[in-house]
């Protein structure tokens, strides 16, 4: 059979600065997802996107071919409007819990396709994978009936949207290229716009625990996603976030889920309630929902019931205890002082270690692993109280979070005013 | 098992700009030689050295590396010195055939270990096989027993030589990764030091025909090879030389087997003359011959001796005629006037499609095919004249083969005097 484009000349194009024609990408795309393009050369040429980068209207049809490379979900038959949150990755990141149910609050559907962690950020499937019963594999007539009925559905995304973008992210993770703006602008964005949802709220994060270690590439990224989202008539806003120490008090699964309940019992930590109210009304916004008040769902105990609902639709028992791990061990203050850094891939390393994450996909994960916070950057500390809790079933672990955590912690001794850290740092809208 | 390396890790380092370590080149050359290290973090490596480049102390470790994955040939039992040239390779590049034999008359031993032609450019054993009853493969123990009997031996380079080469190469063929300096250099000088040869002198070409279309970046490979050579203890120089327009009047196998007899009789066109002379020069001057007289060798027939005798040591016969095509058309000028252009790389394209080359490594290729000139650059033209004879067995291919040749002729119309080229446009010595 006859390919109109040649794998080694569209490389070229790219390895010497030159811009892809929109048929080279279009080729390119579907012929790696056929398999005529081989992964050695979209490795190549990942490569060369990396160093060479893509401009606008390379990402917006590299975009484009990759939806096209699957299906799309259809939520036009819902009565009421969709959004959707997504986030690049954070440690102790569970807002995606306590936000679903409190944005269905206000009659607006969210369905939220989740993942599974990678590495050391956790995934919201694992974590909800912790309530006895919760499954996460629906049917696309599932999601749309739960979407109806309850209002949130968080569930795996399907096999189904951007298959493209499936095995490019694969060979990205071998290969060294997944930090390319274009590349994970284009796989986040193929898949969101796949789904089909009426707005997007995108929590960029931003520091040690994010893929952007720097607020320049992350409002870069920010940007690129939220004209890629524009153009395709999805209403799109980005919020760059501090990830430069883990979300909340806890990182891991069911610690993750029992800090999510307690948000939604109207308690939590203070950072966690600001990033989910901030995520909640620009959702709200978005749907046209700019009267709620979602501080007050969370209060008032209606965010609560719609997780009730929510977590039982897809067999979870809300009442049911969650597991606790056989094994903990506390990280002590080393001197008074107060806490001025507790870097979040320090600790998303260390629950990592501990059994709460995975290094390649088909690894299982601990429901119970994860490390606990007892003070916060900006906290006073005593020497001798403990820091951290980590928890795992398997103590041959703990030696192993404890190295990771090594200059992750510090003290200042001198005299340091306690100070509270921001979470939301910038917006970029369309 | 344990790697000492995470390939992410290497591919990340040069990716970002930075220098190799030693131990990390050792290591993802032999771990990919072993298949530890895939296809798709190799290519996604070349990439990043395309574009990111290795500094000289790399490019050492990478090319010893590469010498190591395999066994290396030893010449020191022979009672001469021995003396190599290799060819960048080009159009109409026959020039190992008369050369090996015109250096061995001096009491060198020259161990040609060649290659077969991919794309436009033919392979020195291609050729060769258009003799009746020769053969390429010899084993180490012939190879050796023949330059002490003959003093030259043109065969295939067995596989024990730096395997990894061979598989990094046929990668870079897929992955646009093949123009890299630090690449060629290191691919060339792996094979050429393991083999073992005393003194080396490169035929670096510059021009359409060429891998490298330009003096810089020729200079540049040639610098980096004649670096790399000197380095390993063999004695290295490299001439940088014209590939605007085919060598000689001939391109395509059988052809060029004829034109080569013609020169170690003697005769032959002067360009084809000129550089086989001069490399000569230059390879019985590092062997320690300064006063031998190449072009009286020639001109008196003791090259066109060892030539036979070469030719029938490995089962062919310098006697038999050579094959003749079935079908020739001319392609005539369409003016008068002075040629100006005859395209090196559009007339290696026509051989190719005539059937002189392949495409494919497993491809066949015609002996009798290929591509006749009657006149050079410089030489004056009448309207009507046969600029070229287009040769093959299958005629059905003389359209395509036309078609490459259009834009690739030129002819002044206005006032021009002839001129000639020169050959041979630099030198680099260590």
């Amino acid at each position: 059979m006859t390919e109109p484009f040649d794998a080694v000349d569209v490389i070229r194009t790219k390895r010497d600065g030159a811009t892809l024609e929109p048929a080279q990408i279009d080729w390119v795309i579907d012929a790696y997802t056929r398999g005529v393009v081989a992964e050695e050369q979209m490795s190549a040429l990942a490569m060369a996107i990396f160093l060479n980068g893509m401009d606008r209207a390379e990402v917006v049809r590299w975009t484009q071919a990759m939806i096209r490379s699957g299906e799309r979900m259809d939520f036009s038959t819902l009565s009421r409007p969709t959004a959707d949150k997504h986030s690049t990755g954070g440690v102790g990141d569970k807002i995606t819990l306590p936000l679903a149910p409190l944005v269905a609050v206000f009659d607006v559907a969210v369905p939220q396709l989740s993942g599974r962690g990678l590495g050391h950020t956790g995934g919201t499937l694992d974590k909800l994978e912790s309530i006895p019963g919760w499954r996460a594999a629906l049917s696309n007539a599932e999601i749309v009936a739960q979407l109806e009925d309850v209002g949130a559905v968080i569930c795996a995304a399907g096999s189904g949207l951007a298959p493209a973008d499936k095995k490019l992210y694969a060979l990205r993770d071998t290969t060294a290229t997944v930090e390319a703006i274009p590349l994970i602008a284009s796989s986040i964005m193929s898949k969101k716009i796949a789904e089909g949802t009426g707005s997007l709220v995108l929590d960029v994060k931003v520091g040690s625990g994010a893929f952007m270690k720097d607020a320049d590439r992350a409002g870069e990224l920010a940007r690129t996603m939220v004209a890629l989202g524009t153009d395709a008539g999805v209403r799109t806003v980005a919020l760059l976030t501090d990830m430069s120490t883990p979300l909340g008090l806890t990182a891991g699964n069911a610690l993750e889920v029992r800090e999510s309940v307690e948000v939604l019992a109207g308690g939590g930590p203070a950072d966690v309630v600001e990033l989910t109210v901030a995520l909640a009304r620009e959702m709200l916004d978005a749907a046209g929902r700019p009267d709620a008040d979602p501080a007050a769902a969370l209060r008032d105990g209606r965010a609560m019931d719609v997780w009730r609902r929510m977590v039982a639709a897809q067999g979870g028992d809300p009442d049911a205890a969650l597991p606790v791990a056989r094994h903990t061990e506390d990280v002590l203050a080393d001197a008074d002082g107060v806490l001025t850094t507790l870097d979040a891939y320090a600790v998303g390393v260390a629950a990592w270690r501990l059994g709460a994450g995975r290094a390649r996909k088909e690894d299982p994960v601990q429901a119970v692993a994860g490390v606990e916070l007892h003070a916060k950057p900006g906290d006073p500390v005593r020497k001798g109280q403990p820091l951290l809790t980590l928890h795992t079933d398997t103590p041959e672990r703990f030696d192993r979070a404890r190295q990771a955590l090594e200059g992750g912690v510090a003290i200042a001794t001198e005299r340091t005013t306690p100070t509270r850290r921001t979470v939301v740092l910038d917006r970029v809208a369309g």
